[in-house]
């Protein structure tokens, strides 16, 4: 870190929520530890940000969030390891993207030491909270929105960062079976789609909710236009594995740029395992899972970490993916989460001690 | 109306805040009424909706608004006659609107008794708000967003319906000057662009903030894949006139279906002016522009009105509009505004009093 945020007000909780929680079963983001950081952008600047206990934030009806959709969000994960100490997995690139998000939904940007002092600041406190269950973490949400008024359409003038904690077990429970979408979609060329912004979540949830009437759990986008290239999915970037070549889609304004799909295409290449980062078209997929060459599809993102694909629908018929004993999608997942344990050496220099 | 709402409750403010408006000098939405209603989805139902006093709104930090901006608005305005009577203009159009957009949005959708008449109470609670000055109007802003909790990437279980009021001046002042945009896009294929969201706004700020940077008002959007067809502005419809011939994109799943513009499509045809609702491409425009064709532009909204555009730039050269004596946006704004004001007529049973 190369500044230091202005000292940061503490207000502790007096009575920590914390034994009235059930560690060992817990469900995603839906338990809230006992405190969270707030910075408020007035006049022109960040304020002194302030960990209070966690409660709710008032705000006016005209609020510009409620109506314009000024949001951003970042998705991270504290780890302990077996000697309680707690670990970040490269928050930096967390920080850098909040502010490559902000800068297209025109909120102010948030220098890097309110939010890694704030961050640090805030888990060391709720420490307790970073379950250490294999499989769980303690999911990490540093978000920005418009608390400005008013009813033009246009910035707001205010905003609010806030920092919350949510010990959390499994994003998906058992298999993703996946959909191909071709009706619907995510991103527009020149849109939003690159940032990590609530309009992009919202718009997903009715095309991915008739995908789950239908049996499966995630929706797979294509472009907006041809619905012939895969892009990613909801929450998560999407490797295709052909052979023994991983393939994923060059990441572009219509898609997140992943922190761990870039984790993978790196491991991958120190595993020496052949990747291409190029367009992969639906109807070559398809061809490869009808000629036995497709042999794994999986997701990869902070909350579902490596998922992988057990089958995928495509215009009425389903593929189902073989099970390998000894795939990608397995040696990639423990190959992060032992570095985000830290179970392992860290050679990429990954892993950040809170 | 067919069915009634479960009777509001009604709270009324102590003192009203009235006295302390300047009518005068009103900017848009930015000075709030005394009372606003609000109406709660929970355990799977609408709640009985409740008049207020004009208050900050209380939320959970991890409320999905927040998050994965699933959010939805309408614009409307009530507007008052020389006898102090109060009028709508076509009140359920909005209300259908609306539970398009919540459909899209997989936000429960509003049912219409509590709309109008919550809508007709709240107006006639706070009537001494509407501004009686030309070109001022009562902005009214009915919404929904997600306050239901979770960190999950998933429909809300709770959210909430607002309507607040503005009394308002002008959205524009002055003339107003569009850039042709074809590197930036306000919505995709298959995407959630004719659903009144807020994260469509949001998306719209940073190229629109450009544009202004360069001395322009607004953007005019075009499609996301070839640029090459006129969509829609930032908060209007657009009308194009070649000659005599009035024309407008056909809305889309990328166009918000504007009341305005469907009121001036059945307007101009019960004046005899004729219309053509088709792909209008931005070559199109500019080579009419040259060879003096092109007679007009303007933007069509309910905050707007009809909003006259001065010129247009594309491709680094701005092209003027010439000035008419007797232009169809004058025509128009007359029409409706007169139907609006009560100062005419009726015939298409627009106007409702309140
Ligand atoms: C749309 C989208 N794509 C991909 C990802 C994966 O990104 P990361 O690996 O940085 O978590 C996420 C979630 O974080 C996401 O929301
Ligand atoms: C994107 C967009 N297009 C068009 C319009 C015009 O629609 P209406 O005439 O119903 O107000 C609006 C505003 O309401 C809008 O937000």
């Amino acid at each position: 870190m190369e500044t230091t945020a202005t000292a940061i007000k503490i207000e502790k909780i007096k009575t920590s929520k914390i034994s009235q929680v059930d560690f060992d079963n817990l469900a995603f983001g839906s338990v809230f530890t006992d405190h969270m950081l707030v910075c408020d952008y007035k006049n022109g600047a960040w304020q002194t940000p302030e960990i209070m206990p966690y409660q709710a934030i008032s705000l006016e009806p005209s609020a510009k969030i409620f109506h314009y959709g000024q949001s951003i969000f970042e998705g991270m994960k504290a780890y302990k390891d077996d000697h309680g100490d707690a670990f970040l997995f490269r928050p930096s690139d967390n920080h850098r993207r909040l502010n490559i998000s902000a800068n297209r939904m025109c909120i102010p940007e948030i220098p890097k030491a309110y939010f890694m002092d704030g961050l640090k600041e805030l888990i060391n406190l709720d420490k307790d909270w970073i379950p250490q269950k294999d499989g769980s973490s303690l999911y990490i949400r540093p978000f920005i929105f418009a608390s400005g008024k008013g009813f033009h359409a246009s910035p707001a003038d205010e905003y609010k960062f806030l920092i919350c904690l949510a010990p959390s077990g499994a994003y998906f429970s058992g298999k993703v079976k996946v959909l191909i979408e071709e009706t619907y979609s995510r991103s527009a060329n020149g849109g939003v789609g690159f940032a990590k912004t609530g309009g992009n979540y919202a718009g997903q949830f009715f095309p991915t909710q008739l995908a789950v009437k239908e049996g499966y759990n995630q929706v797979i986008w294509t472009d907006d236009n041809t619905h012939e290239n895969i892009e990613e999915a909801g929450a998560m970037n999407i490797f295709i594995r052909i052979n023994d070549t991983l393939i994923t889609a060059p990441t572009s304004d219509r898609i997140l740029d992943g922190i761990t799909r870039k984790s993978i295409l790196e491991i991958a290449q120190a595993e020496g395992i052949r990747t291409e980062v190029r367009k992969i078209t639906v109807p070559e997929v398809v061809e490869a899972a009808k000629n036995g060459s497709l042999k794994e599809m999986f997701g990869a993102g902070t909350a579902a970490v490596v998922s992988p694909i057990a089958a995928f629908g495509y215009r009425g018929t389903d593929y189902d993916l073989p099970e390998l004993t000894d795939s990608y999608a397995s040696r990639f997942k423990k190959i992060i989460t032992d570095i985000q344990y830290n179970r392992s050496e860290d050679p990429f220099g990954w892993r950040q001690k809170v």
